[in-house]
């Protein structure tokens, strides 16, 4: 279907057979949900054995005791996973409560209040402090930018990460920009996977930057691969430490989307420069980490390639999810004009670029059909997506059979707004 | 023994009798701690079927699933829970993570930022916020405000509490102090609590004090009686209700003295508005605590009551340890002008006020023959006992045996710090 050279004629009767089948959807009185980018119930019983591992054994690797007190940085055990999984040093990394957000946040405050590398580095100094924002990117960390009165900057993604051109030129001419969001692998929502270009670039930033700026790495689908043969992302910290810009990147990881979502372990890795700072104001808001659940973690998971085995498990609930999404957008939209999307190996999402203008038509359409769709703009800063055509599907939770139904009603409210665009009734 | 009558013949034989005797202690090479307020693990041994105690079955009361992402506030039956702990109701309270500590560290930064009643009330908007802190008091509360640079104010403890007039006469005159910290009950290291008037008197702060006036109370030994019939603290919402001050007290407890330390649930109770202002915050920092371990203490705690017989055996273990120490207090110190102390009925420390002037000696004696002590100042803002007298003594972590082996130390290096100093010998 091509809207562009339809004639009128051609593009009137499409719209009332896409109509009458819009309508027909309605009458089903559907109630489907592509918003939740969360993991399905079968994917969560995969650890249900997490419940009684200890059995009654509480004791950590180094002889204290999981269930009082101490261990700011968590226990060894966890910190030696969370160096392998982020290709850090176990020094390097701490492991901490059940959220990676968490951590990102208080990087986030500690940068503002206190500055990342201490008095005279504080964000909060500046009257407008400015954050780079590769988008499409993920809603949970523009919010905290917002919440902090932090502003943002967009900067285009390309297939191989954040239009580095253009952040450079950025860091170079404006001292006020203060650091920049990253999802290097399987981005949220992109799915695509950093160069090694790109994240060597990113490494050198370190460089033309102050001391001031920092680069917030969340590598949240770190090993959440669809594929047998995944890409493999460039090593950051290895890369900074090449380039002498050691301090530049706080990497954030956690096991939310390999254990239980919500009930699992996070990481900060980043220079023993920058967790001694870190630890300084960590000290004041808790005495330490849920050591118990982190131990029931390091019995599931004794190292790297325990995960990793796990995830196949992942992968293989999660791939014929991904690919029912895929199929209708590809036997639908393949030979058309009316979009375009990201074919991930990896992560949580799928990103589809509608016709320009036409998101938040396309959301509002599928909704009135009973299908709950990401709220247009949600994969911008401010909420803001300048040409109105992101949509981020996240097929990870409902059943395949839910998933073909969503998708039915997708592939028609994409076609209807752009014929109904084009006709000049939108 | 009384230092201010001896003669110096008789100051000069005891200094030569408890020299002899610290040197007898100093050869034993002992390596004694008693400053850890922590459960010991036989108390957190009464917990240790929490791990399996879910069989498998993660679902809550209504009819989530704990193991995947939502709920910000808590589950239901946590939310109760804190309810009936904390006297208010189900509305009135959220169930978080592993920390009290954090929630109060978060109503803090948000009172900073954001003020905690919006826009207009932020603490940081004055050059330099007070907060009232009644001493001695707890350190991490101190930490606090000062990794925040509220600037603190010393309010004396009575027996009753804080110095309400003191208080109150403070509020009236100086609308730059922002609140009020309080451990309301088993005051921690005092081990006081609260009378029914003081708690009044607090909530009627509220009508004198400005719309950004908080007090912090933190109830962390609601439950932790040492005795069969405890005192009862007056409920401190009703009591604002009363007086229409609903949004004047934020109150926090968590299971950590209950469950395990470190890995319990954490509770924040305040007026729906209160809440409201806090939500907006917390979902920018996290997706929901970990509502698994949530299912976890909901099954083994289904009400206030189990919680009630759960801590009666954990006075059972603590008691003997609390009497022990007492009773080397009683023995040494009854019929003597060496120093007071607090005989408290529950919670987790003793507080001891040796002469004016002497907790760091006595502190640095005791750490000389191998007993480590809290460190002098540590109850006070900024380190700074302004009489340098008090030691907080933390019974619950070593068993019997050695804290006879640590009160005989302590008593002798109260007694000869006394002595010297007596004698221009300090």
């Amino acid at each position: 279907m091509y809207i562009d050279s339809a004639s009128k004629a051609q593009l009137q009767q499409w719209e009332s057979e896409l109509s009458a089948e819009f309508q027909g959807f309605k009458n089903q009185s559907l109630n489907l949900d592509l918003t939740r980018g969360k993991p399905s119930a079968e994917q969560l019983s995969l650890t249900d054995n997490m419940d009684g591992i200890l059995s009654g054994n509480y004791k950590c690797q180094d002889g204290s005791d999981a269930r009082n007190y101490g261990g700011l940085f968590g226990i060894p055990e966890m910190r030696k996973l969370g160096a392998e999984l982020l290709g850090v040093k176990e020094n390097e990394v701490i492991a901490g409560g059940n959220s990676s957000l968490t951590f990102m946040h208080l990087c986030f405050v500690f940068a503002c209040l206190y500055g990342p590398g201490g008095k005279g580095t504080q964000w909060h100094r500046e009257r407008i402090p400015r954050f780079l924002c590769p988008v499409p990117g993920y809603d949970r960390h523009f919010s905290i930018c917002e919440d902090l009165d932090v502003k943002m900057i967009n900067v285009p993604m390309t297939a191989n990460g954040p239009d580095m051109d253009e952040v450079e030129s950025l860091v170079k001419k404006d001292p006020s920009i203060k650091g920049m969001w990253c999802v290097p692998k399987y981005s949220n929502p992109t799915g695509i996977v950093y160069s090694d270009e790109t994240v060597e670039r990113i490494a050198k930033l370190g460089r033309i930057a102050g001391p001031d700026f920092r680069v917030f790495w969340d590598n949240a689908y770190a090993v959440h691969d669809l594929t047998d043969n995944p890409p493999k992302l460039a090593n950051i910290m290895d890369l900074c430490k090449k380039h002498g810009t050691d301090n530049l990147v706080y990497q954030f990881s956690s096991t939310s989307k390999i254990s239980f979502a919500g009930a699992g372990v996070s990481f900060l890795a980043t220079s023993t420069a920058n967790l001694a700072g870190f630890e300084k104001h960590l000290f004041v808001l808790t005495i330490g980490p849920d050591k118990v659940n982190q131990l029931r973690h390091a019995k599931l998971f004794p190292d790297l390639a325990a995960v990793r085995k796990h995830m196949r498990k992942h992968a293989e609930l999660l791939r014929p999810k991904f690919e029912a999404v895929l199929d209708h957008l590809r036997k639908n939209f393949t030979d058309s004009d009316l979009g375009t999307w990201s074919e991930p190996q990896g992560g949580y999402f799928i990103s589809f670029n509608a016709r320009p203008g036409l998101a938040s038509e396309v959301i509002r359409l599928a909704g009135e059909a009973g299908v709950k769709l990401t709220p247009a703009g949600s994969t911008f800063p401010y909420k803001k997506d300048p040409e109105n055509r992101n949509i981020r599907l996240a097929p990870s939770f409902p059943k395949v059979a839910e998933l073909n139904k969503t998708m039915a009603v997708f592939v028609n409210c994409v076609k209807l707004a752009a014929v109904r665009q084009q006709l000049g009734n939108p």
